[in-house]
């Protein structure tokens, strides 16, 4: 596949508003009408008062209600279609086994191959929460994985394969995590208050050319998709080492939580990937000596790029889009963006802290 | 009056969600019937598409069609209730003027004394603006003050008295600044990567009790409304100088602009007050000696607290709701309150950073 090109500079906005693209309609307009594609919600019981575990576009509705397994249950409410586990489904082992045998057979089929075909298939399990912003509570490592679980107390709700939550249309979590060097001592501050720090380097990844999404395009220094079983700070450790060789001490001893960005992302083809990613920064002081180089393959090569260098290439859409808002949150965080000097900043900042709009549903 | 009392500790999301305590409801519900209180909606122009200033109870809307002055223009759309400037009311000069007249013929008739009477009115001007999130272009101090614009091509639309915003529900804009000292040296991480650092203390000044919002509740360090004419750094030079007796140089060589705060806020007696508060922090160096103390009268006394007593105060209710906020919101950019040790992570980050969802009306 080709390099990407670079854009004419964007605004940081025009940035944002590649990946926060998609606005949830109302679940019925007042004039009854649906907008533009009549999108379903997914429920965990068919009750109207359980929330929407995600949106589901009108094919794959259509290919839901062909299964002949008794598992589904599909009803309207305010003219809205609804699917959800069939009432005698009640526990999260019942219902990460349906998703199993479902999203396998789909597979082999060879249904919406662009998404869950062979070369999409992730195999890794992702969590399915009852409210996408309560407790992640799936089981850890030493519970036993999420197939197993009978009890249905938690606000965990099942688990599925990774590449088949667009389909769906569920939350899905990662972990992003931006890698930088500077040197306090060189941080001015202009006269309202803006930093610049002519020493602060990103160390930035290039995807490797065979990724299946966004080949070629700049990322965080570390990312990656929360899988069942780990916390969020276990993946950004896992990570580190597995994508850019950065021992575990390292970011054990440097690695900082600093919040997490939601946005809500709808693909060319119309699939949708509501996506929370938890933040981290990991500030490697000067005089520790640190190189990552990639390890597992899904990054072609590393490059310390100072801050500016960097802005640069986000306005010029040359990141992946996610990875864009992450370093955006960034330049907020540590006093380079600011309301003086950043027009659209209150749009920016609410816009990459979405909630998604599911509880509506 | 009387001192708050400490409630018996609350979670977090407790504390977040007695601030951010009001959802705007769909403009109209399915069903054609209004939720709770129906309120009406407030538009500059008397056009469909154009964007909600606010919303305004019934009590409100029906004060204004007794008005006789021509300025305003009353329809529904979609079975909601809709109030805006009239047909030839075109320039922010032109809006100002009838806000000033109308304001002050209410407090002066006695209507509304809680928000606008006597002792309510604070004689400080807001700017409004068309989109709430967009660019806060309301004139600075060298283009003269907003009763002049008559060009409307800005974001800005219009200024009107402080204490009358909450009748009108329309969003209004602060600074919150956090004062804080710690020695980065003795800073702690625990396994799962959050940061406990013993060192960290928070200036906290208690409100005087002749305040008449919160008297006798604890505040953030620095805080204060935006008015026309300020930016948001000035505003927080000024106020540091005003309520705590900061030098400007201080604020001009420590203070960090990390971002903002947004949350939907509806008073006891039903007021709508949706607020964005940008935050600064301070942190001030270990070696500069710095007493914060009382200036205008605002702040009855101001304590240097330990970050774990701080904490404690707010889960126990005696911070001022937005106050609280500001402190979880520094706890989270911090490293000191991750994913892994707080189980509504997700929905105190996505709650604080509402949108308010006016563009929906």
């Amino acid at each position: 596949m080709s390099e990407p090109e670079p854009t004419p500079p964007q605004t940081l906005l025009q940035i944002v508003a590649e990946c926060d693209n998609f606005v949830v309609p109302p679940s019925a307009s007042v004039s009854g009408k649906a907008e533009e594609e009549a999108l379903a919600s997914w429920h965990l019981f068919p009750d109207a008062s359980s929330p929407a575990l995600g949106l589901i576009r009108p094919i794959i509705l259509a290919q839901l209600k062909l299964e002949t397994t008794n598992s589904w249950k599909f009803w309207t409410h305010n003219n809205v279609d609804k699917v959800s586990f069939a009432d005698h489904i009640k526990t999260p082992k019942e219902r990460s086994s349906i998703m199993k045998e479902l999203c396998e057979r789909w597979r082999d089929q060879g249904l919406w191959p662009g998404q869950i075909g062979p070369k999409k298939w992730r195999g890794e399990m992702y969590p399915i929460y009852r409210h996408p912003f309560g407790k992640l509570d799936a089981p850890l490592g030493s519970e036993g994985n999420g197939d197993d679980i009978e009890d249905d107390s938690r606000n965990y709700a099942f688990r599925m394969e990774r590449s088949a939550c667009a389909l769906f249309g569920t939350v899905t979590y990662g972990v992003h995590m931006t890698v930088y060097q500077d040197d306090p001592e060189k941080a001015t501050r202009n006269e309202q208050g803006a930093l610049e720090n002519e020493s602060c380097r990103i160390w930035v990844p290039k995807r490797a050319k065979t990724k299946q999404t966004w080949p070629g395009y700049l990322d965080n220094s570390v990312a990656g998709g929360i899988t069942c079983g780990i916390t969020p700070f276990e993946c950004a450790v896992k990570e580190a080492m597995e994508e850019a060789s950065i021992p575990e001490d390292i970011v054990a001893k440097y690695a900082k939580s600093v919040g997490c960005v939601s946005y809500f992302y709808r693909t060319n083809a119309g699939w949708l990937q509501p996506e929370v990613e938890y933040v981290f920064h990991l500030r490697v002081p000067l005089e520790v000596q640190l190189q990552l180089t990639p390890l597992d393959g899904e990054v072609e090569s590393f490059e310390c790029l100072p801050l500016k260098e960097v802005v640069a290439k986000v306005r010029s859409g040359l990141f992946k889009p996610n990875c864009a808002i992450v370093i955006i949150d960034f330049l907020i965080h540590q006093g380079y963006l600011t309301p003086e000097n950043e027009p659209d900043f209150l749009e920016i900042m609410t816009r990459i802290h979405g909630r998604f709009g599911y509880e509506r549903w």
